[in-house]
């Protein structure tokens, strides 16, 4: 293993020494038998890149694998392996493109990068005969890349329905249990060290659309920009519809949702009421699940930890055991992406589903009739309504509407106008319903 | 694709043309798709291995290619890979081995084989340089197998919870959710098609056991013998025991349990109560699940559909694909089994766990206290006790009795003696808890 021997060896170097990647190059520096296959030359890490070279470290490493000069590692014949944990869009981009015309392998678990480069990045490592694998970038240790690209390659995917924001679960769960209201559940997450002192990336629903662009890229067998992905936050839940909801006989989670209709791909992150039997209501906390669609295999879930230094350094390893695989065996190219299914993106104007409303109005007669003249008009039809917390003082209530299934721009027209009306004082909260799960 | 052309092409012979076979031959038929890659050669039918070649067929075949002489099969230069779906031990076992030696890959769905032939026929694939695959021999489509031989394989599996047989899982689900016993919900799923005929492989847990044994070699590196697992089927298990077990927070599933302890393994089928809240607890009807506790992946799920001709049709088609892969690729050997962790089974009397007890007793003074002081004896103590149904005309009543964690030989021996006690007329129930899912 050593270089000096002259002996084989794979050389790996680690782009980033934040949590993940200390727990990552702890793990290799521990475990051989993690990453090598019997008859494999062992691995050795030759490089890690990070800011500063002199500040005090998580992990026992020596100081001359330090470095911040990320053309000494693209440069070195003796790294044959970028693993890349440095998170957000660049240089993490830049550096991986380089790595692989330069030849290298790469292991990544940045979902803004494969999410947004990840078509370049796949056409870069087919044309230099390199691996480009990405495993931990959704799920962290869920092995949903793999399955995507290995055996549910062979199935017809059309729905993809995921919890893959650690972050927004944990704060959700709190609101439901706990009775906490949106802030309150964001601050017991930030001092528990579940979200992040900026929390926008997560709460706003771009982590999670980042992650479902892949998922949706693999599935359907089509790119899907991330940015062309309709996104909605949990910013605007209230404690009580989860309290409602839970009347009703539902749960509230953010939900990754892609769908392969006749000629187009419905793809959006919202909250959505889930049926309380489901198993995806079931998620709870920190915990990720990805559920999938196949027209052979039908309904599969993966469910476990979808965050977190050990369970990314899971997913990684696993991604550096099959390069050291496949380059022990001189191993093949698998073809990621086809181009035979390439579909547009469904605007969300067009999505049919029900809807849950909160809607304060004046405490009158005549305010459910205005209401449900508004929705007829835009043959919206009810399900059911329960009026809620009179309050004697303002004299005010709240009606909790369930529509039956409609068009998504006629709720929001509807909406709109009951708005308008002179009885109603606000919407609370509008939320669809996830009901085909 | 056609063999006049004498254009390359992979040639592959089915064994076997039951439900599964046919709805695979089809698949085949009318996929390229699903199992080719681009840059691979098509796909052929080169033959399908049937008992009586004149019988009509559920699937629009070619007559030629039915034979029922499997030496036309495996000298076939032409048939690169033989995919079985006969089930069953013999002749599939034999089958298989001469296909290996004859050079063939080979795509199986038999748990059977797999389970008390796979040390073998995995030798016999390496020593061949052709691959042995075996996706579908458990969870049909779900592919647990390929990520405990893919990603999770870096990881250090430390337990396997597993619902891996449908009939079972039906059959239990309808006695919970129904109220009926074992016979009428044996019956119903006959009727329905979840049950065979002779049920006995399912219900006595051989069919569990096969496939834990492929899970347990697979996930802790070590060949487990099916025959030396223990094994308690669910026909001994009465309605009424659902109902105490949901009072009591539990539902009741037959579970297959494999855990590496420090010396040795522990593993077993049997039914189990399992907390209602647990992900496990919520897999009804014919779904299957599987979850794993690896030391970095943490707490990992997977579930979906275990059985069924779509589902396995997805296995068998995702196994060939990798087949095709790896032959386009001039592909890999994947080492499936090391034999670092060998440990020794350990048997199921050193088991220590929490248990469900249904006692028939006198309904008459003293009775808790005899049972209570055979318990005290045997170093039981008792988490709580109910007392159920009493009958004014036998004078009988039932004692549900739930232990902290004891020791099983104790525990079996505290059964014996209280069966001994003038006071308890039967034992109608002894059920382990398993609480550390």
């Amino acid at each position: 293993m050593d270089k000096k021997t002259g002996n084989n060896y794979i050389g790996i170097a680690v782009l980033g020494l934040g949590v993940v990647g200390s727990g990552f190059v702890k793990a290799l520096l521990e475990e051989q038998r993690a990453v090598t296959v019997p008859g494999s030359p062992n691995v050795h890490l030759t490089h890690v890149l990070v800011r500063d070279v002199e500040k005090k470290r998580l992990v026992d490493i020596d100081k001359d694998l330090l470095t911040n000069d990320f053309s000494a590692i693209v440069d070195d014949s003796e790294t044959n392996v970028i693993v890349e944990v440095l998170g957000g869009e660049e240089p993490a981009a830049t550096f991986l493109e380089q790595a692989l015309s330069s030849g290298k392998h790469v292991v990544t678990a940045n979902k803004e990068v494969v999410a947004k480069h990840g078509r370049k990045l796949i056409e870069k490592a087919q044309a230099n005969n390199v691996e480009f694998r990405y495993e931990a970038s959704v799920g962290a240790g869920i092995p949903i890349i793999s399955a995507l690209q290995g055996s549910l390659a062979s199935d017809y995917i059309s729905g993809i329905w995921a919890i893959i924001n650690g972050t927004t679960n944990y704060i959700l769960t709190s609101m439901a249990s706990g009775g906490l209201d949106f802030d309150g559940a964001l601050s017991e997450a930030q001092v528990l060290g579940y979200a992040e002192p900026d929390p926008t990336n997560d709460v706003e629903g771009f982590d999670a659309r980042y992650k479902l662009a892949i998922l949706a890229s693999l599935g359907f067998g089509t790119y899907v920009d991330p940015s062309e992905i309709y996104c909605e936050g949990i910013n605007s839940l209230h404690a009580r519809d989860f309290k409602y909801a839970r009347e009703l006989g539902y749960a509230i989670k953010l939900l990754a949702i892609a769908r392969e209709e006749m000629e187009s791909i419905q793809i959006r992150v919202h909250p959505a009421l889930l049926r309380e039997d489901l198993l995806l209501a079931k998620v709870d906390g920190v915990y990720n699940a990805i559920q999938i669609q196949g027209e052979r295999v039908g309904r599969l879930l993966m469910y476990g930890r979808g965050a977190g230094s050990e369970p990314t350094t899971s997913g990684l390893l696993g991604d550096v055991a099959e390069v050291v695989r496949r380059m022990a065996s001189k191993g093949e190219k698998v073809a990621i992406v086809s181009e035979e299914r390439q579909k547009a993106l469904k605007p969300i104007s067009d999505l049919h589903t029900s809807y849950y409303l909160r809607i304060s109005v004046l405490d009158q007669a005549g305010v459910l009739a205005a209401i449900s003249q508004v929705f007829a008009k835009w043959d919206i039809s009810i399900g059911s309504v329960i009026q809620k917390e009179s309050d004697d003082i303002s004299q005010t209530a709240e009606l909790v509407v369930l529509t039956h299934v409609s068009k998504e721009s006629a709720v929001q027209q509807a909406a709109k106008e009951i708005l308008g009306l002179a009885e109603v004082e606000s919407i609370g909260s509008l939320i669809r319903v996830e009901s085909d799960v």
